[in-house]
């Protein structure tokens, strides 16, 4: 097996593929990650969420790390890491593009990692609490192929 | 979709049913995920590793939480989150048997996610300085299943 390093633009190629990755941030030292259903656009990936534990912790520490795979049916993979910054977007003018972006990509999955997903396009995010949209500004991304000789 | 709260039996039942994780450390608020292969014994996730970014952030910072997850035909999935602590096994007499044991399951495996893993069984990890053998503590575990309905 080989070991290449990622171009930035394999590894965009890979986010944009993809729509699903995990998603690690920190609170004192202590790392947590979920998976989740992104969109990539504009060096950002999109995502909804429930109120919880990994956005309470993505409030107070915006640092996070996605990390996104796939698999080839030679038993290869490909791997990108994401560091990047967690920004909130409330439901105002100035976002509707990029919701709406986000959740025609999004919304053609029907298994969602957590139950409840609204339609933003039908009812606004801020009238039920517990959904957030939020985004990770991408600020550092690297990549690594295995590949079977 | 229906999710519910998995027990802490159904938990380490998946967990010992699986290899493949996602390990995700931190160091100054900044978090990092990496794929990585496991197995798991007596409360503990064994695994390999060459040296690197991880082994380095999880030596000066040891909390680490592992991520892994099992998905079935109807599009329903499990997914469990172990926190816990790195600790790092040196290739001495006291630890042989965990490192029979991991190796014997992990070596099943032809698609390590790193490359030049060793078999311990035929060379001290301690004369390949590269490679590290080390196993997380499980200091805490849960899980949600989604089912379709």
């Amino acid at each position: 097996m080989q070991i290449r390093t990622l171009s930035t633009l394999e590894c965009t190629k890979l986010l944009t593929a993809n729509r699903v990755g995990r998603l690690a941030c920190a609170k004192n030292g202590q790392p947590y990650i979920v998976p989740f259903y992104y969109a990539h656009a504009d060096n950002h990936l999109y995502a909804f969420s429930m109120l919880g534990k990994k956005i309470d912790w993505m409030r107070s520490n915006p640092l996070v790390c996605v990390q996104v795979d796939e698999h080839s049916a030679d038993r290869g993979w490909r791997s990108v890491i994401v560091n990047g910054r967690y920004e909130e977007l409330p439901d105002r003018i100035g976002h509707k593009v990029q919701l709406d972006h986000a959740w025609s990509l999004l919304s053609r999955h029907a298994d969602w990692w957590e139950p409840g997903a609204l339609k933003p396009a039908t009812s606004s995010v801020a009238d039920h609490l517990p959904h957030v949209f939020f985004r990770i500004s991408i600020a550092e991304v690297s990549g690594r192929e295995a590949l079977n000789s």
